[in-house]
């Protein structure tokens, strides 16, 4: 079953306390679609300026990714970030953001992507997620991903959008930023109550939790001591998930538990190399194999 | 088989957000124990003045604990710990220390102690923790705790210790401080290489780390919206991790880490209520109702 993503196509600056890289290949959008390419074909919407190098959509293309959708907008310049990762290699520091383009992205959806099942809705302003969810009304399972600036300076429209949505994936910092409750446990279920029927809390290093009607449960990061440069691992997580859901079709509780896995193994490949450097070189072999010794690390 | 601790015995005054509790049990030793004891019975050595309320003694009686080895000194006054807890529940500032007859403790062990084959040294300096072992020479197994005071100012007696244990337990910004690595694999791996053949990073709310020469994994903690007081809760996950090692007596590769996941349920049952008082209120049969729930967590 195709899955439809909707986010930020950009070109990222990172410098980690080892290396550095200038103008790759980054985009929540681009991190989620690679990702969830080992699983589903994904149609992606996103925008960029006539920077953008054509190798990227070539990339992204020789996946099962329909970049259709991928507006290149003649004499504009593609949104770019530029960070730098702290000593911990969770905690990082944001140096530069151009929105550029991306600053007036307002997405008219291809007639074909209208019809998706699996939708998501990568990081942005809850307005135009908003406007995304509008043009998809086939979608049965719409998941969205958000961030500390929307909580502080979209609030209502972000409480809107929550309503509507079947899932939200977010981070431990935003959780607690948007609940007020510095128990993850108990903000996850606040988040839930607040309209979505599932809520997933990304932990970065320590993994992720889930909270529905009825379930909560934990399942950590694969531990690896290779972390190169943690862009992009929110996003790739949540691409594996969605991909493995949108593969399956189905959302059943341990179909959603299994694309949990699928995703915090998807970021653990990632986050070893910089841009989409690793996640170029591995196969579905490879993840299934990092599968059997997840579970092999989680049975006693 | 039976298991024997040395460590503090305390009277704690805790606040956390929103209650607080002054002069409860408390103490390494003793959170260790009572843990210990759903398991198997326990050897108790530690040191209190005769402010030490004699029920605190029988209530561990009671238990299988064993407190021949708990000196009582006349004219002292017993250990006495004050601390606060931010609003994360997490981090904790000390607001008194009063070492009192802990200041002197230089244990010497019943005769019938010396022949423990498990052997836990709770957090304590190093060169006594050394005393100790010198006293237990049919250790089969001992592990021992510490903490950012014994790295920075016992640092060549601490790497001494480490030659000479099977196991160590230390939190995850203690392993950080010991190596210098900010990766807790990589940090994980250093300290094994400084010595014992496995070490335990506990993460608190987002559970611990093990290392051996072939293994490495996470289990995650339980996820509980009840936290009224962190106090305890590394001691006693310590104690439910060689509780149920000695009660199986072995410490085969699946066994520890069984032992891990029985560590990490007795402490979420510790956190529940100030000092014991949840410890008190539950039994064997309710940490495996709750092992099977976190078994069925982990499953996919």
């Amino acid at each position: 079953m195709s899955l439809l993503v909707v986010g930020s196509v950009a070109l990222d600056s990172v410098q980690t306390p080892t290396a550095a890289r200038d103008d790759v290949l980054g985009g929540s959008a681009v991190f989620f679609s690679y990702a969830a390419s080992y699983f589903t074909s994904v149609q992606l919407v996103g925008v960029v300026g006539d920077d953008w190098p054509a190798e990227h959509t070539r990339l992204l293309q020789e996946r099962r990714i329909d970049t259709t959708g991928l507006q290149v907008v003649p004499g504009a310049q593609t949104f770019r970030w530029k960070g730098k990762y702290l000593p911990n290699m969770n905690d990082r520091e944001t140096l530069e953001v151009h929105l550029n383009v991306f600053g007036d992205f307002d997405p008219v959806l291809p007639e074909i992507y209208r019809r998706s099942k699996y939708l998501f809705l990568a990081n942005g302003a809850p307005t135009l997620q908003m406007k995304v969810l509008d043009q998809v009304p086939s979608a049965q399972l719409a998941v969205a991903d958000t961030m500390d600036l929307w909580i502080r300076e979209q609030h209502d429209e972000l409480l809107q959008l929550l309503k509507r949505l079947d899932g939200l994936v977010l981070n431990d910092s935003e959780a607690k930023l948007l609940t007020g409750d510095e128990n993850l446990v108990s903000a996850g279920h606040r988040v839930r109550a607040m309209g979505p029927r599932f809520v997933v809390i990304k932990k970065g290093e320590h993994g992720a939790m889930f909270f529905s009607e009825h379930e909560t449960y934990v399942l950590p990061a694969y531990p690896t001591a290779r972390v190169v440069d943690p862009t992009g691992a929110g996003d790739s997580f949540a691409g594996g998930m969605m991909g493995f859901l949108a593969e399956q079709d189905n959302f059943e509780p341990q179909t959603l538990k299994k694309a949990m896995a699928y995703g915090i193994l998807v970021a653990s490949y990632n986050v070893e190399d910089f841009s989409l450097e690793r996640m170029k070189q591995i196969g579905r072999d490879d993840l299934e194999l990092r599968l059997e010794e997840y579970q092999k690390m989680l049975r006693f």
